[in-house]
């Protein structure tokens, strides 16, 4: 393993605005991208391409959409070479506006979709990779996936255009040694391309399976400031720069952000190892039913929860 | 590897007592060791068994000194299988008292040794064992011994009527592959003994590294309460019952206590991942200026403090 060649992409906004509509501030984001622009990490996904038809535009902050033009007015004048990441949902798509790579701030187009979606994620790969974009495909819920439709998925991105394929465990499900398993997977039927890996942190194991999943192949890697991201949160960064040891990198510019911005957040918005969020990605269940319950009053009882959703479950089987 | 043969030690009561010097109400540790007997875990560690002359009862509350007086007026009445265990520190050795394991409600008595402590620990336990508890020594401060001095340690350990030798990870500083390296040198020089695991959580790695462990070996594990333990805390228990699976243990009672009692208290006393137990963690420091820097006006300056930090390591090398 040579852990200077991972990429690493930071997901705060992108991830994060699934906790408060993709409301954030200019200032806020603006200070995010130029600590991670003097972090010298790779790639910083600055939020989700959307259609407004689906997704209307009194319900949802700026990164729910990511225009260009919006884009280039928050980084202007900030120094930087990191690269720009924007996500699209395979599953939510109408209308939303590309334009060329050379004329956009943005880098890569990043994919999320579920194995059954695959076709659909397959056509817009192609349209951004025309554009000229970076594109990764972000294969979600493989903790509820069997093995025959993951391969199947992974064969026919093989053969797409894609650049990266990416393994997320939506649920913080999976245990260090499925990640291995999965990278594995990945690694055997996509001979031709990049792995990428995105953890959750329901069973605080974001940042050890991530770092499992590099030593295991994957070279491109995602954290957020924190672990700032819904629910349980993501890998954070701080750790994957502290593990990758690459001397490029600078940790500084990270804690200052941390300290100045992203703490004070925390204390108006949540997420992280919270006992619900540890229940849900035990069962390997969403976590939507864990943030609903975490805005009523009943929000620290978790054994009662629990009790809620061993019955859903064992229903289920 | 089968995780039912794998034996849990909850130390909250014992870990936990280093972040408010051991002053716990009789309510809230006969609340956790109901839980924790409901719960079917196997061992509970109740607190220190520290000299009196060294460390003055106006200073520490029950939890230090775990008279066995106190801990039977404790346990009264509360139905409970569970093994109950002490700690006792090598380094910290004066006039305790011990009764035979017949008179005493304790089980096990647990040595914290360094490296360098390891002869006292054995006469300390060989003491134990004569008086007939179940015998452990936890070996501290590996992530900075080196190699040949952790093997003679062993060495030594393997000739001694020890039970269990545990490895501690106590500056929370160890990736999962030094993990596996360890237990490996512990499993090869400690053919005829018992290994253990104690991890802490700087890097938010107590839980995977403890499951590392278990992967490659150790068959005690200690955890606590939503990881309640000095600093960046300890393995959470919770997650630890969730890994095992075993059918005997009972996760619900665990959730209750942890949203009636301990909740509540992380209000008032903090561990846990903050950002000053992960920097001295990054760099292989014990907590202890993360600890200090906590209590003043400046606990959330953590670039600045990991500048300090670095500069102190850097003057070492």
């Amino acid at each position: 393993m040579n852990k200077e060649r991972v990429k690493v992409l930071d997901c705060t906004i992108r991830d994060g605005g699934l906790i408060n509509n993709h409301y954030f501030s200019d200032d806020f984001v603006r200070a995010v991208y130029q600590a991670l622009s003097q972090s010298s990490i790779e790639y910083a996904e600055i939020g989700y391409r959307s259609s407004r038809e689906l997704f209307p535009p009194e319900e949802y902050g700026d990164w729910k959409y990511s225009d260009d033009d919006k884009v280039k007015q928050i980084i202007d004048g900030i120094e930087s070479n990191i690269k720009l990441s924007i996500m699209v949902d395979a599953h939510h798509v109408k209308e939303q506006e590309f334009a060329p790579v050379d004329k956009s701030p943005i880098d890569m187009v990043r994919t999320a979709t579920y194995v059954k979606d695959i076709d659909k994620a397959m056509k817009m790969i192609k349209k951004f990779h025309d554009l000229g974009y970076e594109t990764a495909a972000n294969i979600m819920m493989l903790s509820k996936e069997t093995e025959p439709d993951i391969v199947k998925a992974l064969r026919k991105l093989e053969q797409s255009p894609v650049d990266i394929v990416y393994a997320v465990d939506s649920f913080g499900a999976l245990y260090c040694e499925q990640v291995k398993y999965l990278i594995a997977l990945f690694k055997k039927h996509l001979p031709g391309k990049e792995i990428g890996i995105h953890c959750h942190n329901s069973l605080q194991l974001a940042f050890a399976n991530t770092s499992e999943g590099i030593i295991h192949g994957a070279n491109y890697a995602d954290g957020s400031l924190y672990g700032m991201g819904r629910g349980s949160g993501n890998c954070c960064l701080e750790l994957l720069i502290g593990f990758l040891g690459n001397p490029k990198h600078n940790l500084t510019p990270i804690l200052k952000v941390i300290q100045d911005y992203i703490i004070p957040m925390r204390k108006d918005i949540e997420w992280g190892y919270i006992m619900p969020y540890m229940i849900s990605g035990m069962l390997n269940e969403h976590p939507r039913s864990a943030i609903a319950m975490r805005k009523t009053a009943d929000k620290d009882k978790y054994a009662q929860f629990y009790k809620k959703m061993r019955t859903l479950v064992d229903r289920q089987e």
